[in-house]
């Protein structure tokens, strides 16, 4: 039974939920997201978040700056934004263009409000396997990994791509579910042989259409987390035509993970608010 | 060929190295070691560790607590070696007994003197590639392929074990280096058909005699970081006699991965001793 993975609806069901979540809130959970540049691909990912923030009732501020502002005149916004008490999430568009200390800037951003989970401590907390901000999309790929019920004990997991937005947490949080893993990336020097064991691939290389037909098994369940524009058009890291016929469980690109991202920066930013306002 | 790799000796030409550096410092570098308990394999380890210490030169504390000393007089202890400027580096000696948080007592040591490079933005700032103190066996393992010239591009490197000391830190580092992954551990279904793959095979289970022989391909190398005491003796996770005449590198235990342990530690608190006296 071959199966595609709808993760714009798991996207709409979970936004759903918070949308009632926020219903009771007396103050609107809010996000502030930090623009460099104008980048075409980072314009289109801004405006889903802003959509998907509307739809469920969290205020939206975006702060864009042109490229060449004094990186000083961003990490000061940065702090001026930890400091406000109506703002429960902060997070910085990436990349930013190459000039700037991306490390630098993203750790300017308080731990309790860093929405896409990629300061030092926070990363160093998720590894020591404390409670903390998830990176959206690799808690986006293990929700609808859950969802669909596929369970990762003793299974092999196979993922390709070491980047630290999605292959690295990655890595963590399936070991943390018990499974095998592999990480392939750009050196590897036999991927087809790696990704032909997989029972589980996760695609998060950049690499359009990668992944073909006879670099996966029967029955492998495959997530592709690539977003790639070709001739215009979006596709993912995987041969979606090919490998869908082999696999038991796949994701489309677009409408796969892309939707899952998304509702989990809304869950992190809910998560931020509820933090602030128990500890209160 | 095949060729035992010799911890031991790599371990105290390191040592000289240090010894040599240590004698231009005006004020001893030293470290502070809190032991909670009376664990016997802990005695041993913080035994060596002074050892190694009063070779090179690094003045050496202990500070022993019975067990069941209430956590916090061990974490106010910690606080005041923190703020004590001639203690350059602090290690709790790890298990502590079961019934103290370890996450909380290791996370009450200043970044600055973590010199086993455990505390949550520690381990943050290895993941994502910055300078910092990295945890002493991994980092170990690390100089011992390096001295013996091991080049892991594109090489599968299979890790037995994820443990926060060994298993996790080491699949950062040897991703930097650009090897292929694969992490094995107790829920591994099929773990020989892993180890099999391995061109570099590294155990840290701590499961005596684990690996044998037909569980490795032959010219792999082969790095044992397990210390298992069977009737009185070590013995590390890899049956040494009969998967030495495969390896084309192999190290022995005792004597492999331990003696590097103790020198990545000299080295981590020189590092230490080195940044205070230059940001100063």
């Amino acid at each position: 039974m071959k199966q595609i993975i709808d993760g714009e609806a798991l996207s709409l069901k979970i936004q759903e939920e918070i949308k009632k979540d926020i219903k009771s809130c007396m103050i609107r959970p809010s996000v502030a997201v930090i623009q460099v540049g104008d980048n075409p691909a980072s314009n289109s990912y801004i405006k889903r978040k802003e959509v998907a923030c509307n739809n469920v009732g969290v205020y939206f501020r975006l702060y864009k700056f042109d490229e060449g502002t004094p990186e000083l005149t961003i990490i000061n916004k940065i702090k001026e934004l930890n400091n406000d008490e109506y703002v429960n999430g902060i997070l910085v568009q990436l990349p930013l263009p190459e000039q700037y200390n991306e490390k630098r800037i993203v750790n300017s951003i308080i731990n309790s409000k860093d929405v896409d989970g990629l300061t030092d401590i926070n990363v160093g907390r998720m590894i020591n396997g404390k409670k903390t901000l998830i990176p959206c999309t690799p808690q986006g790929i293990m929700r609808m990994l859950e969802e669909y019920e596929v369970d990762l004990t003793g299974k092999h997991v196979v993922i390709v791509g070491r980047g630290k937005l999605v292959g690295r947490p990655l890595i963590t949080l399936v070991l943390s579910k018990d499974a095998t893993v592999t990480v392939c990336h750009s050196k590897t020097n036999n991927l087809a042989e790696m990704t032909r064991q997989a029972d589980v691939l996760i695609c998060a290389c950049g690499v359009p259409k990668l992944i073909t037909a006879d670099m996966v098994k029967e029955d492998v369940v495959v997530i592709d987390a690539g977003t790639n524009r070709v001739d215009g058009k979006l596709c993912g890291d995987v041969d979606f035509a090919e490998v869908s016929k082999k696999a038991s469980l796949i994701t489309p690109v677009p409408k796969g993970v892309g939707p899952m991202t998304v509702a989990m920066l809304l869950q992190n930013i809910i998560t931020c608010y509820n933090n602030k306002n128990t500890t209160k």
